[in-house]
């Protein structure tokens, strides 16, 4: 039983449509209006493949292929929402393969004894509402309903408002559910499997991740009579910390990588000298024992950086998400399927942050991960050849039917 | 003859109440509502002191009290638009210190052989249109009235739409005018008066300003599993030009202020690495052989920076004014005036830009200095006391009155 490759294909290129950029990428926020026009498509099609959908309060979709009675499903999904000018395979081409495999067990009119469940996570991005995976992580308990609701984006608009603007305010609870196993496909986002000429990944886990805010106040002034001695420059020291975050990762080294990706500077004109600079901090390791090392050599190089130009700051360790190792079981079958599959695989461990990481919390995942060109991601330019996309998909489809067993 | 500093003060409050902002500050950006709202206050006041009030094609706006004729006009004046989040000093100290020298002259009934004309400039601070004092610039035919008219603000609005949309897109051609003198009241905006406790600074001339603008274009990927061994941060490489543009100030030393006020990141987001950043550099000395050695100095910093986090850039040196020494006559009158004023004064140099640069081109141009308190000036925290005002009120008012001459 294979996968059908031109009609994934199809599906790929119609939902790429929604929220398209000029230059080949995407831009669908989580809870705009593009990303309404997107689930609006994935559940026309979950219809049309027989599938009973339901709506959870934090927007979650489910699309239920049943199985035999009183079994906890096998759950396939990933997000569609997109950074903005991101592109077109972070997310969807997870809950694409998962709708093809459905698709695919339909065509064969095979029947499993665990339903077979596509999901699709509200806001994984953390683009628009931080953090990210915020959807999963109510689901797993992990975040309060109530914080997750008040969210905030740039413009000052409430997750839970938007929600319901868009439509995708739902009636079901969203809480830990039994379930069989979270299999989730997703585009590698690093260099790794290109490099190797592989197709797949079988991903083992997924790193430790932590993300701070820092706030710098230091003191608005005009940049044209404030002699050099008298100032305190916010984007200055904020400068420094941007250095300062590279070399922790050039001083532990290893896997460790640490990105400052945000920076907002005020009143931001020419002629001012910057009274405040907000910056996020990204840091990341297979193991939790180098971030413990490296959070407080960021503590250490913000108070320098601050005391150096005379300004004051607030600096938040505000998201913590440990290393999870995925399911043994889940992951033998995942690199089963990829063997039975044809496809030349590897294991993996995983860079990025995926809802699965929440899943694993409720019970077995695993992840399956396909080729970046060039290692790129969250940009225009993604790109995953069609072959390996279907070397994936027939890999999800094995993994899943051997997780949902036969009736 | 003397101002009357109470009258001053309810004219001081009254326009400060449109835009200001909670924390006592001001935002009242150019050709806003709000700069709507100033300018329409400043026409009633004008036209109720008798001027005779025209505005040409820039918005800049003239009101003559008539002289005897064909002698050309003594102008006061300043600005009424503010950076965002600034004070209630700048600018408008400087035309409501000339509106309070022409209310002064009715209450005496003098008549000069000059008419006297009080001038309200378009955009002077550059916060929303690029560069700065773009009115009198176009005013003294060194920016063309075209470019000035597709001047965009950052939500791509044009100027010229903005200055119709507001009203105030007058008819009068926007070209050198005949000139007695230029005369501009305006807050120090540095520390130098309070340090020394006098009221008045006598300014001798403005320091020459470099304007730059760079464009840093790196590889925008994921923060998570792209390995720092491949990354190229364009956010990493601004970070070491802020760094090296105050470097360049630490090098020269002297009087030389350099300063990256505006820094723009994309996408901006947590977990991406930023693709592209904007940055501006403003560099400012008494000397313009002094930023001839900066700006390759500043070259160099932005090259070395890019090759080393191997990213490509754009760098523009696209805005200079030269050092402008103030016509010695004028520049005696306003000390002078401020002796009889009993004003405690000294000659100083100005290190912030005004239109009464662009002006010296047209014709003799000074400049009345106040204090600002801690030498704070673009901030809410602005802050001038009321008998300093009153005696550079009465410094512009004696000036105006010798320059202007009795019939």
């Amino acid at each position: 039983m294979r996968i059908d490759r031109k009609r994934l294909e199809q599906t790929i290129e119609e939902l790429g449509r929604v929220g398209a950029t000029e230059r080949g990428g995407l831009t669908r926020l989580a809870l705009s209006d593009e990303d309404r026009r997107g689930r609006d498509l994935m559940v026309e099609w979950m219809r049309q493949a027989g599938l009973r959908v339901s709506v959870d309060q934090m927007g979650n979709i489910f699309g239920e292929r049943p199985g035999q009675p009183g079994h906890p499903p096998v759950m396939l999904g990933s997000h569609v929402d997109s950074v903005p000018t991101g592109g077109k395979y972070d997310g969807q081409l997870g809950v694409l393969c998962a709708l093809e495999t459905i698709r695919t067990l339909n065509d064969h009119r095979v029947s499993t004894r665990h339903p077979v469940t596509l999901v699709i996570f509200t806001n994984e991005e953390g683009a628009r509402f931080q953090p990210a995976m915020l959807a999963s992580g109510v689901m797993a308990g992990k975040i309060a309903l109530e914080d997750a609701y008040n969210a905030r984006d740039k413009d000052g608009l409430r997750l839970v408002d938007e929600l319901e603007r868009i439509g995708y305010l739902g009636p079901e609870p969203c809480v830990p559910r039994p379930l069989r196993a979270y299999l989730e496909l997703h585009i590698e986002q690093g260099p790794v499997l290109e490099e190797e000429g592989l197709a797949v990944g079988v991903v083992e886990g997924i790193v430790a991740i932590a993300w701070s805010r820092l706030t710098l106040h230091g003191v608005q002034d005009h940049a044209g009579p404030t002699p050099m001695r008298i100032r305190h420059d916010a984007l200055v020291a904020a400068a420094e910390v941007v250095s300062g975050v590279r070399g922790i990762a050039r001083e532990i080294g290893g896997d460790l990588v640490t990105t400052v990706g945000n920076l907002t500077v005020a009143p931001n004109i020419v002629n001012a000298i910057p009274g405040r600079v907000t910056l996020s901090i990204d840091m990341r390791d297979p193991k939790d024992a180098t971030l413990d090392r490296a959070l407080p050599m960021l503590d250490r190089v913000v108070r320098q950086a601050c005391e150096r130009e005379g300004v004051t700051y607030q600096l938040e360790h505000y998201w913590r998400v440990p290393s999870t190792p995925f399911d043994r079981e889940v992951v033998d079958a995942v690199e089963r399927a990829a063997r039975a599959a044809g496809a030349r695989h590897r294991r993996i461990r995983s860079g990025a942050g995926h809802d699965a990481q929440y899943m694993a919390a409720i019970g077995p995942a695993g992840m399956v991960f396909v080729p970046s060109r060039d290692g790129r991601s969250h940009c225009e330019e993604e790109f995953t050849p069609l072959e390996d996309i279907e070397h994936g998909a027939n890999t999800l489809l094995g993994a899943a039917l051997a997780l949902a067993g036969q009736p």
